[in-house]
């Protein structure tokens, strides 16, 4: 039997999967991200987080016929490096990250972006497995996103997908990238805890803050969110609904240029909040929808937070099929 | 030598050319589209703009090996057949187009929807040839777009390209399509006289009205608009401006979303103000645009107002091949 290794590497977690030529999980392990050490202490991670999962699955890391990595920043799978990935340690530059794993893993190791991985993911074996075409949005720190067009991704030259900085409000909130306006200015994670701060300076009240004491974070994390949401914390509703109203303008938009049949919403939070928010979004969607008549299928992603890491594993089957 | 026709069909004109199967364009003739009589009376027009367009040509209407339609509406060249096209005297419903023309023509028609075609011509022959994927944006009454992905017209689901009613504004002015802040409720030149009247009986000072009237026209034309620029008139520029910007966003919307090598900018407006006012749209893109770094080519339509009627001549000629 083939057995692939999948890495789904982002800035808060390393999530490592085993899968055999089915795509069947057999063991899956998930390690905090390093956050000094920078290139090193991360691949270093990787290797860990790899090793428990392989032990999980009743084998060993070496026994993997190759491995797969879905990163953030800019990934050359040629040259088997990633540059400039901001969310990781100490990731200026460009890093080899494929010598040191593969020199671990004794496996050819294959580099993918994060959220294209995801998408194919989806795409292939989860919530857009029926459609020829589809969007992937991922809603966590950012918003990321990336377009399946009949039945191949659509990389453009290299930037495509970038849904996240989609302006919808000329003159709006400024994103966490320095521009105005981007839908992820009000549905980032990221953006969202800024300006949940500045709020609570301005005097309102919250549980937000202490949520995330009580859950031993140092940052809003999707589980605060949803928290503070189940206990109907005034302004987390107002932040959540206010990402909820970019999201469905900044969506449609893209489906209004792209028309594909499905749209298919993870991400951290779309993950934590699952299917009720998403169907939120897609009524946020319908008043900017141009297909209102004929709205594309709209779900929460089905492989959920494996996703990434699974996605990783085809990439690692494209690189050494499965032998007989 | 094999000929071909090509007709734009437009709300306000019906646009006819001649060309031989290099695309040179042998004889043409524009005729104002009836604004009485519905369908008989267009498809009566179109015939006589193309009699007009073959005799400069020094030809008879029934030598042309093949004829192409660029129409408004839900076109269906399968069925011969145009829907719902709104710009059109009564054209409710769906009314068969290609049946009328093929008799006056005894040549095969091949119909196609308007900006695609438009589109087309600017990608096989215009200022998109060099590049394998473009976006075309028509910037004129609304604002219609249609993506060329590697080689190929990107339709989605029948309705992509309605770059026009992306959301660039939350809770933003009313579009003439009913929803709020599309790109087209500030760039659509409807829009723009729209908001133009309000203004002015808000007692704003303009020039434009009056414009109008010594241009014969009953609405704000683009000729209206370059003229008043040209005089400087304050809210024509403060219009134009807002234009500019809600484009810039847009454009650089869609950009964010597929990457594509270049954006060429034609429709009234777009043509009428030329590659001083793409440039500025295309600096209005760049605060907004994620590859800011290395943004695309950005063009006017080479091709000018001549697009859409060479354009569909493409379609004729993929209808009935040139003979050698």
């Amino acid at each position: 039997m083939t057995r692939y290794g999948g890495i789904d590497l982002g800035g808060t977690k390393i999530q490592a999967v085993v899968t055999d030529d089915q795509h069947q999980v057999l063991g899956a392990s998930r390690h905090a991200t390093p956050t000094t050490g920078g290139p090193a202490a991360v691949a270093e991670e990787i290797i860990s987080a790899m090793r428990d999962a392989t032990a999980e699955a009743g084998m060993s890391v070496n026994e993997l016929a190759a491995v797969g990595v879905g990163s953030p920043g800019v990934v050359d799978d040629e040259a088997g490096t990633v540059t400039s990935a901001r969310n990781l340690s100490d990731w200026e530059g460009t890093h080899d990250l494929r010598s040191v794993l593969e020199r671990a893993f004794e496996a050819p190791v294959a580099l993918g972006n994060d959220v294209n991985v995801a998408t194919d993911a989806e795409f292939h074996l989860g919530a857009g497995k029926p459609h020829p075409s589809m969007l992937g949005v991922f809603w966590g720190t950012g918003v990321g996103g990336a377009l399946v067009l009949d039945g191949r991704m659509w990389e453009g030259r290299g930037a495509a997908g970038e849904i996240g900085h989609m302006c919808v409000k000329l003159d709006g909130a400024i994103c966490p990238c320095g521009r105005r306006g981007c839908m992820e200015a009000y549905a980032g994670r990221g953006a969202m805890e800024a300006y949940a701060r500045e709020k609570v300076k301005g005097g309102a009240k919250t549980s937000l803050f202490k949520l995330m004491e009580e859950k031993g974070k140092q940052r809003l994390a999707s589980g605060v969110w949803a928290k503070a949401l189940e206990r109907d914390d005034k302004l987390a509703h107002q932040i959540i609904d206010r990402a909820v109203e970019a999201l469905g303008a900044g969506i449609a938009s893209a489906l209004n240029l792209v028309d594909v049949e499905a749209v298919i919403i993870g991400g951290g939070l779309g993950d934590r909040l699952g299917q009720p928010y998403v169907d939120r979004i897609r009524d946020a969607m319908m008043p900017h929808l141009f297909t209102d008549y004929r709205p594309p299928v709209t779900l929460a992603a089905a492989l959920g937070d494996l996703g990434g890491a699974i996605g990783a594993t085809l990439l690692a089957a494209e690189r050494v099929p499965a032998h007989a």
